[in-house]
């Protein structure tokens, strides 16, 4: 399984992804999920992916190769939506090579993408692309997307990030999100990538491999424990009737 | 779906269940999902199910009708082990009337239970019984079970819950888990039910009955969505590199 999330905020974007692969729990790997397409000052995508490993390589795969087409380009489109659908395409066509073989062993055709950047011109903008090719963007309300393992994570993404949540603070909250995932299920799994593009940059601001020794990291896992468990504790007690007191039974 | 959650500490136990059920967004209703069974001082027994209603619903019948007799009543046997037993095979009953004509529906027979509980002797105990009526047991390392939508509200407990904490604060604690599944999930509904089991009692110590506008309930919902935010803003900010400067790219 996986763990990726990506925020737009007023200030530009935020990407998060974990690295862990597994076929079975007894065949672990780590395999980055953040690729990056860049012409700084100009244009820049990022790309998150979730699902078969195989599948999610060969639409990257896909992706390079095209870098030399002027038409199908992810580096040439005129917007970033023309640019989420270049990947959507790159989805669909390996289905139409892949699906069929899958689907006889078993295999399903699950690949999800976030695809987020800025080109001169446009503000940043981020979309979820879907197995199908189809895709959604952010909106006002709904500011971020997750793939894989999401549950975990989402309520202090829903508690925290707004418009104008900073790009610091809106990855220490997406850092949170991970640390919360991670605890709680082994499928998703350090190291992590994370990702600053500020507005109007056209460039990664900020790329960072955050391994397990890093320490930004591990003041924010461990000072979050911490916090939480004073702000748990500093909350009013529940009246549990004392014992042999059965008047509020 | 559901959320229902019970935990083990050294002073007893603690229950807690949603009672939202629903076929569909669009039939949607509420059934009050924990069930008791009581011989105040002498046995004390809480049922959390989850899964199709007219399975679980059929299952809790049956216990009820088997009351009356003395080998298969809830109510008459020796160990809390025994009566997870009784459970079980209450469920299996079920399986054997009803599962081939629901499989034909393409309906799952998917009946989960948390039961739990005392017997005078013995000290309390928490059982999982599962669709096949097989069962597991908490212990020192793991002392709550889920049902149901899980995952938004393991963080705290896996945090927070220890053998040595009160029920007062185990129950603080169910409901800030339950407060995050509600926020994020809404198969997951109010009202809800919270019981309290004090060890050594063999009754239930407290049952409350959970509205949205209960004041503690709503204390703890505003109060945790602040002490969130504060602990978060108080927690160190990531270095990200301020406009024009490209030294820590």
């Amino acid at each position: 399984m996986t763990y990726c999330v990506a925020a737009a905020v007023d200030e530009g974007l935020v990407f998060l992804s974990d690295s862990r692969t597994n076929a079975g729990l007894d065949h672990i790997a780590t395999f980055r999920k953040m690729n990056f397409f860049e012409m700084p000052g100009e244009r820049v995508l990022v790309l998150l992916c979730a699902g078969n490993l195989s599948v999610t390589q060969s639409v990257i795969g896909l992706l390079h190769d095209r870098l030399a087409s002027a038409r199908h380009s992810i580096l040439t489109q005129k917007s970033m939506a023309d640019s989420a659908k270049v990947v959507g395409d790159a989805v669909r066509d390996v289905y139409q090579r892949d699906a069929d073989a899958l689907r006889a062993h078993g295999i399903e055709f699950n690949p999800e993408f976030i695809v987020g950047g800025e080109i001169r011109g446009e503000t940043p903008r981020l979309f979820h692309v879907y197995a199908a090719g189809n895709f959604i963007e952010t909106t006002a309300e709904t500011r971020y997307f997750q793939l894989g393992e999401a549950k975990y994570g989402k309520p202090i993404i829903d508690r925290v990030i707004r418009a104008d949540s900073s790009l610091a603070t809106t990855a220490k909250c997406l850092l949170i999100s991970m640390d919360s995932t991670i605890r709680s299920n082994l499928s998703v799994g350090m190291p992590l990538d994370l990702a600053v593009l500020r507005q109007g940059e056209q460039r990664v601001t900020m790329h960072r491999s955050i391994g397990a020794d890093d320490a930004y990291f591990r003041s924010i896992r461990e000072g979050w424990g911490e916090a939480l468990r004073n702000a748990f504790h500093a909350l009013p007690e529940l009246a549990v009737p004392a014992p042999q007191d059965q008047s509020q039974r």
